[in-house]
């Protein structure tokens, strides 16, 4: 998401766009995401908020933008909002999923967004691995960042885990996540459906703090930002 | 598919993965596929004979394989055939399917996959119009070929046309098709679904066999061939 110097990124594109469209804008009115994926994560449900001056309404707004995007960025969706909306403080919840190809042969056509798992996962100590994690935990084991100003007590609303015809979905849901948190959270659940590890793991890590004791990073092409949620949204009672 | 001097083609890459694999193999061994896609089109139920001297079990033969295909190519299935079967002569029928996002917004994730029309396309008439292609026809109209030598008469068993969450997919079960057929058949059945033109055009251009009666051809990125069907196979049913 966020612009670096010399990369391309979802907010660099968004930003240029609007330059182009719209003319220059004020510095303040940079575009903001409510989470801000890392290269290689997907985002179906990302919100965005961005001031427009002299933009006109929301349907042209989007139209406008959308033809001047790349191929690879799209917006959606597109309406007014209140001046004080802010996409990442207001996000109440945001939804992840991780997509894992558990065939014996490798997807080809879905590769760029599922990762790759021959051995075979079993799937009932994974659901009790993943059971550990919802709730208000202090999950500075699942991270690779060093210490956040924020801390990193987090709180999952909910963890699923399915299979669907050799593929296997997470899903996690919760109002914010550390860095990598959802792809260390997924590296460690596998190794306990792969028999490598028990899920007490899981209570393990969590009680303790310790990196070291979770699992891989999955890679990021697994990983897709699948909604954001906002008071008075239909998802909202997903929360309760 | 077919191998060609500086290019990548399938057939190349597979005879490569069978000759690293399993050693310098007769010339008369080629790989030989059921349908020989062109550049940009997609294959899920491709079926390829290939004779492979000193492999083992098909499914050896097909792990080996796949671990020196590259990521875009694999082997989901294998299994040893008579001394006399031949993937492309044996063939009963061959199914493709079109895919058109017809969205206001042009699709992201999937945009390999899938061309984009903006425009509301009315599916009433499209059927209308795919029905008239049913049957066994001479499709001079609709192919971007010459002459044939093989002629230009086909049989098409069935043509279906859906429309899924602003996706229209469009299905061809037929015995064979002509260079460039489907994607002209859906470039001209497309521009009636647009209201360009009407759905008597297809027996219009059925009967003269004037290509430029035909709309334009599509994109190949849109096609797959998705099925291909062999005597005995479940699918056969569908032929009748």
């Amino acid at each position: 998401w966020s612009v670096q110097p010399g990369q391309r990124s979802l907010q660099g594109v968004l930003d240029s766009a609007r330059e182009t469209g719209f003319g220059p804008q004020p510095d303040s009115a940079e575009c903001t995401a409510a989470g801000r994926t890392d290269a290689g994560v997907h985002a179906t449900g990302q919100t965005v908020h961005l001031d427009v001056v002299g933009g006109g309404p929301a349907a042209d707004i989007q139209k406008r933008l959308n033809a001047l995007l790349p191929e690879d960025v799209k917006v959606t969706g597109c309406r007014e909002v209140a001046d004080d909306f802010h996409a990442r403080f207001q996000c109440l919840a945001k939804e992840y999923v991780y997509k894992v190809a558990n065939t014996n042969v490798a997807p080809v056509l879905e590769r760029r967004f599922i990762h790759f798992e021959r051995r075979h996962v079993e799937l009932a100590p994974l659901r009790e691995a993943a059971a550990f994690l919802e709730g208000e935990h202090d999950f500075k084991g699942f991270t690779n960042a060093g210490r956040d100003t924020e801390g990193s007590v987090r709180l999952i609303h909910r963890v699923r885990v399915r299979r669907r015809d050799g593929e296997l979905e997470f899903m996690f849901l919760g109002k914010g996540f550390l860095y990598n948190q959802v792809r260390v959270m997924v590296g460690t659940i596998l190794d306990i459906g792969l028999g490598k590890k028990s899920p007490s793991l899981i209570t393990e890590i969590l009680s303790s703090g310790e990196r070291s004791l979770a699992g891989d990073t999955m890679p990021a092409k697994g990983l897709t930002l699948t909604r954001t949620i906002y008071a008075g949204d239909k998802q909202e009672e997903r929360l309760a």
